[in-house]
């Protein structure tokens, strides 16, 4: 709200709204791993095992971690089936697949200026 | 590339580069403050000062590290432009340029997602 404010000062109004959101948001998915873990999480819903499989470099720790966040942040949601095997499945939430578009064209982006 | 041969395994043959290079971006843009400064600086060329006071929390410090780390990266130039007054003015390469759609889609998924 702070950030907002300072802000206000020197932009029209409708300004400074989108800049704190696209600010959240760009910290959010660049967040170590995120961005690769929703990436994947595009192709549907998996479990733990395979998104750790999909992602190389990526410890379970961290894989909890990110999951949890996104969780909170509201783009992904956890399944739990009633077993046995009790499964535990992730999977993004309307909002998560909402990253789609923004996901593809950063895809484009690197593809074409990103050296590896 | 040890990643890329993990990689793989399980994947079709074109995918892990995309995916590298996807990953590279994301975390890039996602750097604290770097996708504020990107954003701002679609808007034009701009000296540090003007860098600064648009984007609300950013100090000194953390503005040269990121303009440094994206000169590095060549998504920003810096023009030195003889004086007296010296004036240092940023702008964006065209591969900085590239990133407008990704801005503009991540703004408009924050402007629908984000609470602020």
């Amino acid at each position: 709200m702070q950030k907002e404010k300072s802000r206000t000062k020197s932009a029209p109004k409708e300004e400074p709204k989108l800049c704190a959101r696209y600010h959240h948001a760009v910290e959010l998915i660049g967040r170590r791993w995120s961005g690769a873990i929703i990436s994947v999480m595009l192709g549907g819903p998996q479990c733990f095992s395979e998104l750790l499989g999909a992602v190389p470099g990526l410890s379970d720790r961290l894989l909890s971690e990110r999951l949890r966040e996104l969780e909170s942040e509201g783009l992904v949601r956890r399944t739990v089936r009633e077993g046995p095997p009790v499964r535990v499945s992730y999977e993004l939430t309307p909002a998560g697949e909402g990253l789609k578009p923004v996901v593809e064209s950063l895809g484009r982006w690197a593809e074409r200026w990103v050296k590896v």
